[in-house]
């Protein structure tokens, strides 16, 4: 099969490797269907990601047809549709059981990182009863592919760990696709008024098409004034950082108010700075989490009766082996004015 | 009457003061029965709070006897015993009512701090109803003065934000009167294990006698060693921090294990590294907080039943008069082996 | 001034009252602008609630203009516009400090029932700080009265009670206007699917309007059937009882699914069976509540930033002093059509 | 192998089975080394069951050694002593996956009741990954025993579902094994008062052993009127139901105090009055739950700490093969002062 594949820092390849096969009675083999590129891709092929080595298969979202499972695998058979899960849950580790499949003994986030992944023809899943989600007939198969990944990153460390609330002052700082995922399921909390900060007026645009009530470009350093004026400076309820780095956590240290949350979702790089000479008295919580997807069933309710379009998180498409040309634009996203791009194995 | 007047820096002195009356309908007149020293107090005294002005009566802890009350007050009447708390709670704003009396919008934490306190023969309480909690005929006086700061901020800030569960690991960094309090008030949930961490092996002892199931101590520099060890390197569940410095700080976020609380308590004055590098993946919650004093009726029924004994906390008494004498005591606690001290108004 | 009185059963009359005055320091006279009949006020005219008693003034609802306030009211002061809550909420007892002032012990729900109420031109509030709510310049104050009671009932018995979730499948059983505010309030959650039961065909339409995706009328017996068949014989996950009858409380036990919630809106005047021998081994969870209105400051910022239309609600509109007409009408709601009717004090 | 097999009401017997294979890659297969008899044992003795049928080997409850585990088995090898829970979970249905074993869609109460069970020298455990749990070295073996059943099932239904917290006053209706299991495992969180409620002096004298603070014996019918004595008329905050049948539970709801919780565990054979006529307006909570054991890890550390003592619940021995006199002994429970007993298999 044709995978693409990762060898060095720069450098990586649209080439044939084995198709995989069944190896314990727990794992399936899936046809990929439509997958896609992640920010964590990107960083992968910079090399950031030391993990990641020489001749892997990259990729962690998608969609795609049972091919084949093992002797344990009871929830799929061969030709079921299938929604693959970026996150491996074994689904019997402590981890799991408490509901933190992130931090899975025996999976967790490995797909296109520890082991091969989903930008290739074919792709191996462990644990394929607890990592896949069936997809009904009918569905709409690329918009399912965002909840591979990027709607439960933005809903459960966004929305659901700054606990999002009915009538709340929301602030999310970063208007790529996880902070405009954030944006799309933190509705369904009903806020009253969601601030969208970023740096570039297109996303910002795009976030007002998505359902902010108020945008804030924040390259001319004003934002804190900014969102102190919008709430009669109370602060806001809850901060959603979705850039990972020091300026945009302190700019949420700034404006949550008393009783507020800052929850997390950007990868750091790099420490960060906490001013509690003025937050230890101020009644906060913050949260970090890696993405644990145990929100995707929610989240499949809430695409299959419409009141979520993730399909509107998709700009681009192309086959999946043109999937060095959809690098070059996902890599240029400002630019492109792109956010998520669709690649279907034709 | 006779009071503990702040004038400047290092320089306070026990001198006479006009007796306090009743301003608003909402106010009472408290005569002070006991009452005692606060770490913070010694802060004030060192000029290290501006908000506290020359010629401020000091103290924001006590019990004592209703000697006035305000037409609006009805919980009270001239004669009830009564429990002071440190917190001003008017009942009516938007925080005393998300109950955040912290943030309440006319109270909080002001006695002895933006108005007089209980270091005097007399204090006046603003919002009686609220502020003031009735003291049952029989109740040990004494030991109720522990529920007018140190174990609400200890079960409030420590405990409930850390979220302490049945079968649950715990540190708690400090061993003074709040990491103390933290500690008693831990096991009303029965956490397997407590670790207590300090630096004067004369606390670890006290800890110990105070159900702590193991102590470190972290002067050579080995706590996140010794911690990892006893939880098999997965880390607390929860890191309770009373000392309010950023290398306890630090400590917390290197012992806290995947899915854990880090609920701080500690008075920081400046601002902590936050190593987001690690934690932005380890699903954890850190929490800040000024006590509330909302858990007041909980924790007078736990102390009533016998749950608790507060008392424990209490190793000097002194006259009220004798209050220089008494900050001399609790201004070297380490060397003086002291926790809290009672000054009693005879 | 004048004010409808209740006399004896089937006997009231819009007759001239001594005008309130100020008895408390924490009481307000409020000048009635807008007001409204409720459900109840039918069960007292009928002689259902023993405690209203001959030359009592009707009424729990509506919004009005401060005449005059107590020396210790510090919220609000004449002139002041003011939503009037339906629960007096004295701040400071036991029940209040928990959130529950449906309990108050020395308020919950008196007004127009125990104390004189709000279809007069003028009222008396106990703790007015507690008990009434700024309106901001510019509201539409006659949408706001919808929020005295009906929508903090729907949301806090209904969907608050009942943990609606995103992606849930909820029923509603009575379409009158308490079911109707739990079907506009549940949609603050996201819920997948409402089905909305009632036996009256021209609610049910309303109810569609209102966002009711599937609508069920009930007058045939075939209620479980067709809840078991769109749930794919899995039940709902929350069911929330609008009318307060055993069968349709039944109703409700029969369609709740394993690990769902039965939420009480209905004021019962007799016992109901409950089905012990099916429901012990299904996880379920039942409420019952009072409305306490703790939800009115978070429902109001819904209403400002128009994420609900309580408006919606009204059909009728009349003088305060055609009040006996508005009964009429509002008594023979389902012919009339009639869900919400507004009086105005011209 | 030798079992007890039931096969007929009032006929059962201990005689030679076929020793259990493994079927399924998740299958287990353990050696018993200690089981015990279930009060619902006693039921499905008695033919209360009708889905137990002949030929079916009776138990649910039990430690072990592996004998032999399927290819899909990761957790578990040969030898691993285990704790067999009552509960079977297959880890990756909805149910599972929202932490409801009890309902998992392959498993659930299956073990003694649906498959073979433990009251035999081996028995078959489907997923066993996630339906057993290691034992350590060194353990008290027997007495986890208690853990299979007895102490998730006081626990998780009666006083994690009964919301029990610091300083409450909480009544348990109820003093037979898992009332006394609800009993110490409230005891986690630490109420003030405890009230345990029985016919049987002997049953409440092991209560007051057991931490009950109060014993009421409820057979001369004062049972309400005593506890609201106790409770200055409020009533009490949680009343947990270990009976199961309508007088006790009708007993739960006239002592509950507004706010509070009635948290069913008995087993109803039929309906029960529910007073909604009183209880519409006091804001309770009823809840219904057969046991998940999805605590079972969190009790493990309890029981390992020391903080409680399961041992306290067993009052008999005997050899595997005694078992119809244990039947014997335990079928007249509170004349032979019966609590729980242990079968061992030498």
């Amino acid at each position: 099969m044709k995978a693409l594949v990762y060898h060095a820092p720069g450098k990586k390849a649209w080439e044939e490797k084995p198709k995989p096969t069944i190896k314990k009675p727990t794992d399936a083999v899936v046809k990929i269907f439509k997958t896609t590129i992640c920010g964590t891709d990107l960083h992968i092929m910079k090399g950031d990601l030391p993990a990641v080595t020489d001749g892997r298969i990259i990729g962690h979202e998608g969609v795609g047809i049972i091919e084949e499972v093992g002797s344990a695998v009871s929830n799929f058979k061969k030709g079921d549709h299938v929604l693959i899960s970026c996150i491996t849950s074994c689904g019997k580790c402590e981890y799991c059981k408490r509901g933190m499949y992130s931090h899975c003994e025996d999976g967790g986030w490995i797909l296109g990182n520890l082991i091969d992944g989903t930008q290739a023809e074919y792709v191996l899943i462990p644990y394929a009863d607890n990592s896949l989600y069936p997809i009904p007939a009918g569905a709409d198969e690329e918009a399912l592919v965002m909840l591979s990944d990027i709607l439960p990153t933005g809903f459960e460390c966004g929305v659901l760990n700054g606990q999002v609330k009915p009538g709340d002052t929301i602030a999310i700082i970063g208007a790529g696709p996880v902070g405009l995922a954030a944006l799309l399921t933190s509705q369904f909390y009903t806020p009253a008024e969601i601030i969208m900060i970023d740096m570039d007026d297109n996303r910002l645009a795009v976030a007002k098409k998505f359902g902010a009530t108020h945008i804030v470009n924040s390259s001319e350093g004003k934002a804190v004034e900014k969102v102190m004026k919008l709430t009669n400076n109370k602060g806001v309820d809850v901060a959603i950082e979705a850039v990972g780095v020091e300026a945009t956590f302190e700019l949420c240290s700034e404006i949550v108010g008393a009783g507020g949350h800052i929850a997390n979702i950007g990868v750091h790089g790099k420490s960060v700075i906490l001013h509690m000479e003025t937050l230890w008295s101020k009644n906060i919580t913050i949260t970090t989490r890696l993405v644990d997807t145990v929100t995707t069933p929610m989240l499949f309710k809430t695409v299959q009766s419409k009141k979520i379009e993730p399909k509107n998180l998709i700009t681009h498409h192309f086959k999946l082996n043109q999937v060095a040309e959809a690098y070059e634009i996902f890599g240029n996203a400002a630019k492109e004015k792109a956010l998520k791009v669709i690649l279907t194995n034709e």
